[in-house]
């Protein structure tokens, strides 16, 4: 909220008039969620215009009418709905970014792909590793991923902007991460924390026969060839537990859990429990381990 | 904001529910501010009952769709439209407010009495004071005067909640006050800043002929009657130039400001210049000092 206070007292000592002059917010999802949420308080709603900067911000931060801050321990804890009247996504403004950047944004791609989309799969699968490497600037699959990512995002966001359905498809990968993230920080970006969850729940949905164990292992390679991480220490029952808990409260009583079902569509579940979950992560774990051994048990 | 995070904390460690368990706010217009504010920010939304126990409460606060909170020098300068999912007015807690607060919330029903409903002033001329005296417990009287204050109210905010109309009658008394109320802190109650308000913009509407003399007498002497003040220091050419520059920012480029046409309707203009405003502030400051010495010039 500190962030917030600058940008507030900023748009004081301009003067800026209410309605006729949008604040342009050029960065990262970071920047955006911020100067989104400044906005949206100031004068009760003075317009914005995003220009996201990094591959998060272009295919997620940037694409919805959510605004937000961590506050207390809590990721996101405090926020708004505040579309922003203008968003321009340019994928040149990626040449510049951190190679780790680009794969946390591949994280954000691959859940879509994962939970609505299979041919975004396929193309993660032939292309991911190239978009890494050269920055999202590889022609023709830069643009067809940013597309369909894009395109799967405002599908599920726009019938459902204000989230008064608490079933969403793009929660998934967000179930438990935001707990994880926080209790991690600095170590895991946004994207990352999100994989690490999406890896969990892809062996819980695997375990209950939602998704084949070729399915599982292709999955958890993919997330590996993105260099990123399946699993954390943090990965454990106590936490997994807290962080269940808090989505309860954050879905209003049920864990709306999104599974996935085989690669490109999901289910929502609410009897998840710790013995499954410790289970899970157990599992996990031990893959995880064989991967950086390079024994490849399969999943 | 200390306050809101404050109550955000506090949700945090009751472990509330996002969308079953609604925050309920019992108290006076800061308070229900400030609570609609951390509900409107909490996961982004989270649900609240009002249930307002001043009278500025009962017929302003309580009844729109505005949150807010001073921040920096400025009056509301941050909030969100967060209505509560129901409101509860009981006029039964007046009994244990202070005297002064009932005048502070008499000045929001004097505001919609002069602006759009004759027959309210009539009613506040003939058991204002009796309202005051009796802190609103005058059979018949009270309620009366509630009921057209808060229908009046809902009339005009029903079909602009979310202000995207800024031409607004409820905006009355609030084109200089909320400057003058934030640099005399805490000298002068909410209320009593929207009546120096409203004196000033009498006394304009008065010299441009919009007002008749024996009616803007009859407004400013109503305004005494009810132990309202009708002047300030502060009423000098510079702050009310302040004033008015950041009324015009709120509302977006021009003044849009309400002045009375007759007693109970209202226009709008663009068109006032500080002559005009220094003109009506020192003939003011005259009359006040007159009434103060009991000569009781004419308006
Ligand atoms: N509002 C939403 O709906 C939504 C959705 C997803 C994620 N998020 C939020 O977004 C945040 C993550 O966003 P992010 O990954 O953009 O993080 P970020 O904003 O922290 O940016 C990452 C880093 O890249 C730098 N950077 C930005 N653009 C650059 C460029 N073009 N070249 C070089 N460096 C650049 C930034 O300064 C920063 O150091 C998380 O906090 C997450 O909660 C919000
Ligand atoms: N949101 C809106 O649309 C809106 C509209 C009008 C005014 N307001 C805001 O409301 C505020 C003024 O509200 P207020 O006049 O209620 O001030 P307040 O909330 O400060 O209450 C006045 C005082 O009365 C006390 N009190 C409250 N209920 C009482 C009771 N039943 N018995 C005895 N004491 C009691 C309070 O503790 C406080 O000391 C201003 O800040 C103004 O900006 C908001």
């Amino acid at each position: 909220m500190d962030a917030v206070f600058q940008v507030a007292d900023r748009m004081d000592s301009f003067g800026i008039s209410r309605r006729g002059e949008p604040v342009i917010a050029i960065g990262g999802g970071v920047l955006t969620d911020v100067v989104g949420l400044a906005c949206s308080l100031y004068r009760r709603s003075t317009p914005f215009v995003r220009v996201p900067t990094t591959l998060i911000g272009l295919v997620d931060a940037g694409v919805g009418a959510k605004t937000g801050v961590n506050h207390g321990r809590h990721k996101n804890r405090l926020g708004t709905y505040h579309p922003a009247v203008d968003t321009l996504l340019d994928p040149a403004f990626l040449t510049t970014l951190e190679r780790r950047h680009i794969g946390n944004g591949l994280a954000e791609i691959l859940k879509v792909a994962l939970i609505k989309d299979a041919d975004l799969f396929a193309l993660l699968e032939r292309h991911g590793r190239d978009l890494l490497d050269s920055g999202f600037q590889s022609p023709g699959a830069g643009a067809a991923v940013l597309g369909r990512a894009v395109h799967g995002m405002l599908q599920e966001l726009q019938p459902n902007l204000w989230e008064h359905r608490l079933e969403r498809l793009m929660d998934y990968g967000h179930s438990f991460s935001p707990t994880v993230e926080m209790r991690a920080l600095p170590e895991l970006l946004h994207g990352e924390a999100v994989c690490v969850d999406m890896a969990l729940t892809t062996v819980v949905a695997r375990r209950r026969g939602l998704v084949g164990s070729g399915q599982a292992e292709r999955i958890l390679r993919l997330m590996r060839r993105l260099e990123l991480p399946v699993w954390h220490p943090l990965m454990e029952p106590v936490t997994l537990g807290e962080a269940l808990a808090d989505t309860v409260r954050h879905r209003d009583g049920r864990q709306r859990l999104p599974l996935p079902s085989g690669i490109g569509a999901g289910v929502f579940v609410d009897d998840l429990d710790a013995a499954e979950l410790a289970d899970a992560a157990g599992w996990l774990r031990a893959w995880s381990a064989d991967v950086v051994r390079g024994s490849g048990t399969r999943a």
